[in-house]
């Protein structure tokens, strides 16, 4: 069965983990300074540390993010079935799962200000399911649905914040998602059992921008499922308890690609001016964040058994 | 005045660090588990520890990667002039650094095999300089000429390994570059002071294959040097004492770019079929590394007075 973890910062003190059950919090008395030192405890002295402790309300709690900066952050693209058709991508005929890397300083708190560059114009938000991995590894490994549980230690909302203007043009998916700030992840871990995995395979994902729905999906609607996928991440990684995987995001984002008239168009065109008429269609569109928005995310299993939280975050300039 | 290091393996025993001079190793009495730790150590120290020791001469010994896989790989892409002419871009334009990651686990010895897994038709050699990094910092940091040294600890070869059936029809440079042993570093970590940074834009970098030369340029060429690099890169990643910058590669790579008259003829064709046909013109091209094939790798000071040692690997199809 699973166990909610939050971490929280208390005035003076160093962050502390605490086990979540009905909108309570029974703060932790181990001194873990990472996540991966965490899961190295194991859910059973998680749930006996907690057992019979006080406990204090969530809401008091000033949530910080329970994947610390020591991990890193491995990222899928193109994964839900809408969004490929979106993209003018069979998504039955699977060509490639497609990765990248997001910087470990871009992990964030899941409340707060997420930071809009100077130099960004375009910014953009991608609710995720985000895996927490248990194990390590140093080669090639097969993972399957049977062994699932031995790979991920739990699961947490992610939003794979970025900068179209930057990750477009420049065609550089980690230097337009690795700013500071644009990987908020939690406020929830929820760590997994074995009997716990099938509920990863029908999970709601929401984001909303100031009350607005902007996405919604389910993850029965992953192209390329958690199993294969880090089968494949194997071949290139070396896992690490704490480091995450972001299995991608569901049609809705601000983003909006170019029709194939426009794209037959504009083919034959130098990079410079094509990417010069991206972002002035892009820059009409207003579903891009401005600063002020706030953008709420939300992961619930479908029969309420799991609830990740609620992610909040007001769009902030650069100073 | 620079200090050269190497890592090297004795039988039964951790791998060591010894002090290079002349064509013989002075190993170290210190217990280094990581670049880090040895880093912290200081030249100085490093210095007077070797100092009076014997030495062994370094033909026989068995060489490791000088930067252990702790570290993060971080990479620059087109970045050498006569490369950006080659790909129809004005170096003089300086549109954008581009930046992407290699994993830790591509991290490999300087000597061996270089592992072309089953599915790689395309494997591809890049010969970079690579500047290890000796600084913590957690914001966007301001690099300079004037404060390089107090953020670059040292210098070693780096051989940015490629599949390019993977990077190219997958727009994937994380795994086309990522797999295991497809980032050879070292033989030599050479640790540099303030008064060596001069050397740093004017080193002779090549590599050969069967003894024939097929890149040969000098970091005099380098589009986007290692202190606008880094004041960039701090924008977006969190640097640790050894981490590694890899700064690209001249022009020479087995990668034939297509003509401006191809790329015209093609641009409006679906994905999968121009990709087709690019891997259909690739295959044609000699260049691509074979099972079999011998690569070196060289990086010298113009006036010879940093030699980072030679990387020599055999290409091994995966069993």
């Amino acid at each position: 069965m699973s166990l909610s973890i939050v971490r929280f910062a208390e005035p003076n003190q160093s962050a502390r983990w605490g086990v979540l059950h009905e909108q309570r919090v029974t703060p932790l008395a181990i001194p873990c300074e990472t996540t991966a030192a965490l899961l190295a405890v194991g859910v059973p002295a998680l749930r006996e540390a907690a057992a019979g402790q006080p406990s204090v309300p969530l809401a008091g709690l000033t949530l910080l993010s329970p994947v610390t900066r020591d991990g890193k952050v491995m990222c899928q693209g193109a994964n839900y079935r809408q969004h490929m058709i979106d993209s003018g991508v069979d998504p039955d005929a699977k060509r490639f799962n497609m990765f990248f890397t997001k910087s470990s300083a871009s992990i964030h708190d899941p409340v707060g200000a997420i930071v809009r560059p100077r130099h960004v114009t375009l910014l953009d938000y991608e609710v995720e399911l985000t895996l927490v991995l248990g194990q390590r590894t140093s080669s090639a490994v097969t993972v399957t649905p049977a062994n699932l549980h031995e790979f991920v230690a739990g699961i947490c909302i992610g939003n794979d914040v970025s900068a179209r203007c930057v990750q477009i043009p420049q065609m550089q998916f980690h230097k337009g998602k690795s700013y500071r700030t644009f990987c908020p992840l939690g406020p929830v871990l929820c760590l997994l059992e074995k009997d716990d995995m099938p509920l990863l395979d029908d999970l709601r994902l929401s984001l909303s921008v100031n009350g607005q729905v902007r996405q919604n999906d389910s993850t029965r609607n992953l192209v390329f499922k958690p199993a294969e996928t880090l089968t494949e991440f194997s071949q290139i990684a070396d896992f690490n308890p704490g480091d995450v995987l972001m299995t991608g995001t569901p049609s809705g984002c601000a983003l909006g690609l170019p029709s194939p008239a426009v794209v037959r168009a504009t083919a034959l065109l130098p990079d410079p001016v094509r990417f010069s008429l991206f972002l002035k269609a892009q820059q009409r569109r207003p579903q891009y964040l401005k600063d002020g928005d706030v953008v709420e995310v939300r992961i619930v299993s479908a029969n309420g058994r799991l609830d990740l939280g609620v992610q909040r975050h007001t769009i902030v300039g650069e100073n």
